[in-house]
């Protein structure tokens, strides 16, 4: 028995030179272990550089400590961050699943030592000041922040697959933007909503949505056998909505609640059209922006998906019901938080920017 | 509302002969197993008779052998229904916890028996025939069905209090009805609401409102790890939410959903307001409407009431955020889907029919 | 035991007067918010004094901020210990819910005091001192210790509901311990067992024996979707399950599981009888060690009690299975961690200090 | 986006042509759907033909209506039995997700169609009589069946690897089984345990080990936050377990339980060993007994596995503590119920019936 033998790619590509060399900042996290274990089963990677921060020396040498499942062999090492030695190792691509803040505070000094960037923090995802200001992020060189604040791509893969190729740095979406941004782009961007009515996302999330840190509000006997609104009309996801969206802050009412589950989101999204339509036209706008979307499944009203169908996958599940008087559209957007939510993003958006197949290593 | 009342001792009525006597049909059910175990606690009320429909024959002979939670000296017998019988044995007041066409064809049957009854299905609360279509029953006697249909009172306490004393027959209200109506009520019935822009209710439920019979829907395995809406534009409910607060169908959307848990509802409501209110405003509105209510607690905003709160108790739990343009409502509301949803409802709505505290038996 | 009490309504004390003053220290706590819930309504007994160790000054000011479920009306003011004020305001029982070591320290300044104790945690179960040293206490007057060591009366209802009449210390017992000695007295006392082929004890509880405090082992993602085992041969209960069942602590294996659920305890319990006997025999066995126990059901085998009968109530539930070879017994044993295995046995033994009816507040 | 990709190979090994052709009997069952879902991502195996039984017929048309996970593309068509077409379309090996009762009848017609077979029912996993008679068998055919129960070869990998190459009919354990042997087997064969004192597995099991078809045994509200223990001394996995152990049956206790989980096993395991041994000894013996195989874990005492670290894998994590007085063992085994102890060990048998590596598929 040997665990050794996971971080081998099944079938050896042509060219072992050619595969990528990556590192992980934060594999210790939920995101970070889903990261690792797509990583390591990806064909055109090789076995990710664990990475730890400074303020962790002292934790856990292997990851195989935090997550025991990952157990075998002891062949998950944490090594300390050092630019130069990351250099040395020949890695190209940094994925950071790190705090807010620590991402804000490392992205340049990474950019700067020529490393291509994948943040799965809220750090450079925001365009716009106000938004940003709920992080409360404090730069020590704000001119280079502004610089990548208006380089990063927004890494939601359905709506900037072309700006991905070239890009340096990604942001990595939110979990909750993402099943809600994916709903109601096809219905915004064909100018089908009535947005004076104003849109509401009701979503509900997974607890491990909240992080491993353990709190009052993640210890089990809070959370199971319950279910509680939280953040109301101040999460920093809406920020991600309206920008990606171009709404104003005012149409959208956001509440997300957190689920007596380990994993998943189900959003559950109330528009108003500006004009009749017919079902099968809501469906055929659904269909027709996501044609040649893999990651992307639309279910046939009135089904809908649930949130369990998309557990374990880079999936976002939709679906729809419209009322008989075909104005009233609630829509249903389903992911599992640390796939397409978070590392699954996070993957699908390095194959776009190697030139791979979406859906490379996520299958 | 004051739980200072709980640390009292209760007083023992003057004269043990004035007893109500009372009879179940339907205490098979997780609602009917409640309201059994809150009228055995009951300070006004003899052991109540538990009947059985004649359909069930051959079932259970006692309820502890249908909950076990009940087991210790089998003295829960499970008496088939006779009207003679009932009467012989003095019941006064008989609860329905049997399905919606069993009690719409029942009803008449145990008035004409000058019988008292609370009726916990669907079968009475509705007074449109347009909302009472979805059931689709099929009355044997439509003028009887028609005359007590509009005698019904429905009771939801809180806004019928003083309809009860008198009441022949009560319409027990639907457990997500019973959530949205107490949150809904105080503004709209203060004309604070601007239903131009729609009201919605995004519901979610534990499993034990969809009943205790076996189906691929209730598989543990289906529900647990699991969150799916169902019913969208269609659930019974929206007759009974709309007809009680005076709405048009078409003003609500209403979107229940599955939740992995056994027991509580908690429902989030989207409102706008007709004109720009102070939290503080808010927050009087609801405590007015409710002043000198038991049952009804209001949380001072920005807390919200979570789901566990209210579970094994009466109560509605209601809170409210109001976004920063004073106008965006969300509001909150939690209830034990079996007691204020249902078994516990009905008890209060006795004790109103009777003339005692609100909160007899309740605590 | 008879459930056809629950029916009858509570007589009045007598004289109001005569009610109990008692004090909590530790109601923040899942045992203490219970005992203080089960006080509140108990019908000898005023509204419990909850007092907070110095150590928590600057913590919450009233429960009710700790468990919004008792929100409402503020009503519950947690106030500094003093014992100067304790006496003041006439209180004559104090629990203590509180971490082993503070109770070792505070139980020989409250005796001194005047105050009989009712202590939940382990600091004054064990008698021997190698049992004892698990907890490695440090008693700042050794000799005092050991005497109210020798004085606590292990409060065990059912075991010694004679000694508790003129206890001053009753050590409450541990929540594993009770399902186990329970389940095993009958036989063992009648020397049915074969204790040379070792007895077991494979116990399974829900998250809240754990306690209230957050850490990595009560985070929800680490429980939902698991079980695991713990303490295996080094749970400081073993130590009270052999000295009150005259065992050495080598014929007894207990291993301790946690489960995904929030509360309850099932031991599954493994002996050898040491003669052939029939089922029927064991039964009589168990119901008559059990005979006019008000808080103990046997299950007539082969029906065993599930973990969720006896949730929410002061029940211990017993069951069993024989083998065809009339030797080899399965003892399943219920209960509600937080009531059977703590707050309500408390007061179990409290009704008994005080001579009152066995079920007094607890039905 | 198409799910059609799902089925396609990601690397296409040289020869098409070698590629081995599939059939399944039952995928609509939990094992089913999970071996579905293996070998649709075999590298060594076509894309499986999907069978239903004749009694299915007018049952789902294609897997993905009763797994919505799966839809996409419809492209899972279940088709009604046919031995002719089974032929004609090439299937060499069998995979039988069936009731006992219909693996029974159905496995002498394959075989006699030339088929290989891997039945994951009970039907075929018994070599003695009387372990036999509690699955009730009606054989059509004793003496053919007789011949086929006596060719059957026990598919625990670990322990029959060399007897698979060659084999017709594979019996597939049982999850509970499979977790108590793998267990159990070093010691047990070494000759370290004192099998006079008994050995016992209290095991505990997720719901979907209980099946699919609803019952008021699986509804959710019946399994949530509960426990039991089901099947004592009468749980059909307990003729496996004895068979290949070489144990009598009174030598055992086996105890299931069903946990409120939807997958997953931990057996905690009681022996005694018959001389004392160091925890290093227990560990070599467990070690070098598994040495090579890669699909058993070994943990390090004192660490333990937990369930959770085996789900959805195929691994068997083992491990176990030691009294101090080095005779008294507990050992931990955890399995994913649906993986190893059903679908996963079904292609790890597969892999060994057709001389591929033993992880082919399953990583």
């Amino acid at each position: 028995m040997s665990i050794a033998t996971i971080a081998e790619p099944r079938t050896t590509p042509s060219k072992v030179a050619e595969k990528l060399k990556t590192a992980i900042l934060g594999a210790t996290g939920y995101s970070g272990l889903e990261l690792t274990r797509i990583l390591l089963r990806h064909p055109r990677v090789e076995k990710p550089v664990l990475l730890r921060r400074p303020a962790d020396n002292g934790g856990p040498a292997d990851l195989a400590e935090v997550f025991p499942a990952l157990s075998g062999n002891g062949g998950y090492p944490l090594r300390p961050l050092s630019w130069s030695n990351v250099k040395q190792q020949g890695v190209e691509l940094l994925f950071l699943a790190t705090p807010h803040q620590a991402s804000r505070a490392l992205v340049p000094d990474a950019i700067a030592h020529g490393l291509r960037v994948i943040d799965l923090s809220g750090a450079w995802r925001l365009k716009q000041e106000q938004h940003r200001a709920i992080y409360g992020f404090e730069d020590s060189d704000p001119t280079t922040a502004a610089e990548l604040t208006a380089k990063a791509i927004y890494g939601l893969p359905e709506l900037s697959s072309d700006r991905l190729a070239n890009a340096t740095l990604v942001a990595n979406p939110g979990c909750y933007a993402t099943s809600v941004i994916l709903a109601l782009a096809p219905l915004l961007k064909a100018g089908l909503v009535d947005r004076s009515r104003g849109i509401i996302s009701d979503s509900k999330s997974g607890v491990s949505g909240a992080g491993k840190e353990p709190s009052s509000k993640t210890h089990f006997v809070s959370v199971a056998d319950n279910l509680s609104a939280y953040s109301v009309f101040n999460h920093p996801h809406v920020g991600e909505i309206v920008e990606q969206l171009g709404l104003s802050s005012q149409e959208l009412i956001f509440t997300p609640h957190l689920l007596p589950i380990p994993r998943g989101i189900l959003s559950t999204i109330y528009v108003y059209l500006n004009r009749e339509m017919a079902p099968a036209e809501v469906e055929s706008c659904l269909k027709n922006f996501y044609s040649g979307k893999r990651w992307v499944r639309i279910f046939p009203t009135p089904k809908l998906p649930q949130l369990q169908f998309s557990l374990h996958t880079n999936y976002c599940d939709l679906g729809f019901c419209l009322a008989d008087d075909r104005r009233r559209l609630v829509l249903v957007s389903c992911i599992d938080n640390l796939l397409k939510g978070a590392a699954g993003q996070a993957v699908q958006n390095m194959n776009l920017m190697y030139g791979w197949a979406e859906e490379e290593g996520l299958q």
